[in-house]
């Protein structure tokens, strides 16, 4: 990179204390003030160029927000809100301070639309590609964190919204579920829950791992996106399988009505898949990788 | 990497839950409880193969130690107790799983040596070389976060421990002075304080920069460390500029014995050297990046 402290010093500039924030970037640790009522959850995700976006490719801007609205999704898939992220960036040598201002501010806009700042950093120049890690800290806010482990053989499974080819932009685009999981939380009782980034046979398959449980779905009811019709290939598969949609996958009694139903909570291990009565195992190994 | 799965479950069998960690690695985020009188500290950084590392040449339990006694470090700065960590991986395809089991358990011994425990992480495969970013959750328990920002004009100066040459060996294996900062922050007055990682010359003047302040170290009060004097060129500049000490450098009134006094904060600003009576501002472009 060009000039990294130059970078370093902007960085800052864009940081700055907020009412749950008491020291933002500038110091060796940034410190942040929690309601003592409050758990605090953590989590990291990271991205890699090459492997969950192309840096020549895509727009630097949603590179950040994809950065950083991974981590809000995982705040979502607990139903906790989101409260602040530290972010690393391991930069190749020669890379624009430009384009890691736009990836910044990408970061930053997400974050900030769920009220979500970037505290602290770390910057180091190599000759290897761009790899953004971001760790975000969130807190319960008076509701329960709803843990993957909850599910019970009887629950209805929910999904929040159409799944599949994701690969088509919307990995860069999608909107993190924060808002949808407080309600959902505030208003039922919500056993389980995770958010859709490996897809969804993959991450179904967590929660019946979690919970000593397995998981029927219905074939007809799977809600496929427009985007899994324009890949080659079976559409349903796509749906199943692809990944990162970071919709929300929850269990709960029926007759929640703000999402679509997929299926049962049974008590046979397993992910299988219903087609018309004939019920077969679910492969979780068709994840496709992006790039 | 040939078996990122069974690395991830292995690195699940790793985690447990403890008083202060409700929930630890297997769901989206990790959740850890803190005492209603704590402030939450919060910092990432990141090591680099190639950088802060060479994979062919180093240990792979000393690469992971010195991932976490980074972080570590930075809690000591601010005279914090750790409390949990969450890393990411980016890993080279074709890495073995045992190196990588290496590394991890250095991290977790070295985070467990100071009751700070690995909650939760992120991993990924690509084909550029290794990248490890901790984050890390400090508590204030009971003292207030030492900042850079408390220096003032007539503080005393001083570092815990001898400098330099940290690239013969000591930067895979310094001990992080949480203890000395817990210790001294309850004994003393310290107004300001940071941890040694890119030399002393560079950390001071965070220092002076945050405080608006200037410094003066008297050049026969530096202690320089024996690695210092194995290496080329002048041993008192090894030990202002080479980094990755991980000794502590704080400021308060004069009188601690328990550290090393080297110089005084002035009004004037910049980070100045007093030889013999001649005061020479230092260049602090010296910082000797490693590899």
């Amino acid at each position: 990179m060009s000039n990294e402290f130059a970078f370093i010093d902007w960085i800052r500039s864009q940081q700055r204390t907020e009412a749950s924030v008491l020291l933002a970037a500038g110091d060796d640790l940034a410190i942040v003030k929690f309601d003592p009522n409050d758990l605090v959850l953590i989590g990291i995700d990271q991205i890699l160029d090459g492997v969950h976006f192309n840096l020549n490719e895509h727009d630097p801007r949603l590179i950040g927000k994809k950065a950083m609205n991974r981590n809000l999704s995982d705040c979502a898939a607990m139903a906790c809100l989101p409260v602040s992220a530290v972010v690393s960036f391991a930069i190749p040598r020669g890379m624009s301070v430009e384009c890691m201002k736009e990836i910044y501010l990408g970061m930053k806009e997400a974050g900030e639309a769920f009220d979500c700042h970037i505290v602290g950093g770390d910057t180091g120049s190599w000759d290897q590609k761009l790899a953004i890690s971001v760790a975000i800290t969130g807190k319960s806010a008076g509701l329960t964190p709803v843990r993957r482990s909850g599910a019970r053989v009887g629950d209805t499974i929910y999904v929040t919204g159409a799944l599949g080819g994701s690969i088509l932009g919307r990995h860069l685009i999608f909107t993190p579920r924060v808002r949808e999981a407080r309600d959902l939380v505030a208003r039922h009782a919500i056993r389980s829950m995770i958010d859709l980034s490996d897809g969804l046979s993959r991450d179904l398959g967590h929660i019946c791992r979690e919970s000593g449980v397995g998981a029927v779905l219905d074939s007809g009811c799977i809600p496929i996106h427009d985007d899994a019709r324009q890949r080659p290939g079976d559409v349903l598969l796509h749906a199943l399988n692809d990944g990162e949609d970071h919709e929300l996958c929850f269990t709960a009694d029926a007759g929640i009505d703000s999402a679509i139903r997929i299926g049962k909570i049974v008590e046979e291990k397993g992910v299988w898949i219903d087609r018309s009565g004939v019920r077969e195992k679910l492969i979780t190994a068709g994840f496709e990788h992006h790039f």
